[in-house]
């Protein structure tokens, strides 16, 4: 009946215990520096923890990524086989991400950017560009973010393409499934936006290739993991004009170092990992509830997949 | 069975008449300064005609204006009396609108001008914000622009409220209407949005008055017309803190004269009214079809009402 809290950040770890001692009052939390007895210890509420971190709980029930992905649980290389992990993904979470896919979509289709650009010059210069029925934007990644990213992109009245592992349905969205559909989504895309899992598949995905085989002039929009980008295949086709744009929330080292190019590109809007965060308030909350459900049902309906890695 | 075109720059009139003609090519179409015989002219297609402009036209049957606003027909002082002016509201342009409306709303809601400073200084600082259903919009104007604008906002999730002169219905939109609603309409209200009509009542209703009744450190967004705006009003709210940020896409001279204040203030964004443009291809289609029907049948659903306003 006790719990171990893993968070980058002392600080942050003290706030979620404290949060989730509120909600739990019946359960001891504790610190994960701070564990009494390792044994006692049946659930684990993480992101990013260290290598080897779950190793001393050998009752360890299942492990709480604090996200909707898990490639930060999985990248210990020690971790507990086995152990079921659990994504944290609310209404919250949701909500956030697809206000963010929103607005940097509709940012990119409008040409604001260089509307600002012209503000900056005082030049009065009225840019017609296409309505969003005319404008292709490709969401890759179709789990509970990309879909209702997708949905609302839809709403607003883009022409929206979507691409996933496996086949899905989602109202006013055209869906491309597998390996071999990746090329034919990516053609006529002007916007792509990456919602992704990071698996060993996804790795660099948005790299040349894939650059290349977008309408020429396209905007990126990595909303997803750092490690989905190779960097340098983005400044070079930004430099070619085969880019036009990026809106970047996430890096493969965070924060992003002070002196990386990406800081000051004039087509790369940089936000600091802000797409979708949980809070304590509210996830401690989403948190507690999928523990308690576990308890009693040994599952829950956001049980990740380690072997598939999402 | 002939038609006279008015815009203000040349090159725009002639475009005008060349796509009026493919589309109507049983009528004469001419610009304004080469009718030959002024008695022939049975419709007037304009945007923002001279003064007297309208006059040696004794046969007009409707003028046609090309915006959904008429304010810039009215100004006119010797306009003929008692002819029926027809509105040009196309799907597109409500399209535009509302993608303008749900940028700008989203742009403020995730302050993305402060991200964007940050990044200018390579700092890290994941702001957090509210989601959007704890975020008041309200919506001053709820005509086919003002409603298309509020739907798309309520679905994106915000809080939004709406004023208009008539009582609506807008799902999932609180709705105020009259002049002794219009305090509890801004109590509470984080973004204001103007797509009003400019008429003799709403000529400078974004004033001091208004912006004192916002929930402190409120945005406007206009995108309705420059003369709505108090701008020495707009710039002290600015300057107190009681308004945080502004984007103005209409101004009360256009294009934005050079050495106009707004064009450097660091929380003003201008657009050079391109929230909703019509362009020729679009709108002389539904200019065509507006004339026809109404040869046909002596009124449309887009007819103004001079005597309202709008």
């Amino acid at each position: 009946m006790s719990i171990a809290v893993s968070l980058p950040a002392n600080d942050k770890t003290e706030w979620w215990c404290k949060m989730l001692r509120d909600l739990m009052p019946d359960w001891d939390i504790y610190p994960i520096n701070q564990v009494p007895d390792p044994d006692s210890i049946t659930y684990s509420v993480v992101w990013r923890p260290a290598t080897g971190a779950m190793t001393p709980f050998r009752n360890l029930k299942a492990i709480v990524s604090l996200g909707a992905g898990i490639d930060h649980v999985l990248a210990d290389k020690e971790l507990p086989q086995d152990v079921p992990i659990i994504r944290t993904v609310g209404t919250d979470l949701t909500q956030r991400m697809k206000e963010y896919i929103a607005l940097h979509v509709l940012r990119h289709h409008r040409e604001l950017p260089q509307i600002q650009a012209n503000q900056a010059a005082h030049l009065w210069d009225q840019i017609i560009v296409p309505p969003a029925p005319a404008r292709r934007v490709g969401i890759m990644g179709l789990g509970n973010l990309g879909a209702a990213a997708a949905q609302l992109l839809a709403q607003i009245g883009f022409d929206v393409v979507g691409w996933s592992r496996s086949a899905k349905t989602i109202e006013g969205v055209t869906i491309y499934s597998g390996d071999e559909a990746f090329g034919a989504f990516l053609e006529g895309t002007e916007i792509l936006v990456c919602l992704l899992p990071l698996t060993e598949s996804t790795l660099g995905i948005l790299n040349a290739d894939t650059f290349n085989r977008l309408k020429r002039g396209a905007c990126v929009i990595n909303a997803a993991r750092g490690s989905h980008m190779v960097d340098s295949d983005l400044i070079d086709a930004l430099g070619s004009g085969q880019i036009s744009g990026a809106t970047l929330d996430v890096f493969h080292v965070e924060p992003l170092p002070k002196d990386h190019p990406f800081w000051d590109h004039p087509r790369i809007t940089v936000t600091p990992h802000v797409a979708s965060m949980i809070d304590a308030p509210t996830g401690s909350k989403i948190v507690a509830k999928n523990i308690r459900a576990f308890e009693d049902a040994g599952t829950v309906a956001d049980l990740a997949d380690a072997k598939r890695g999402y």
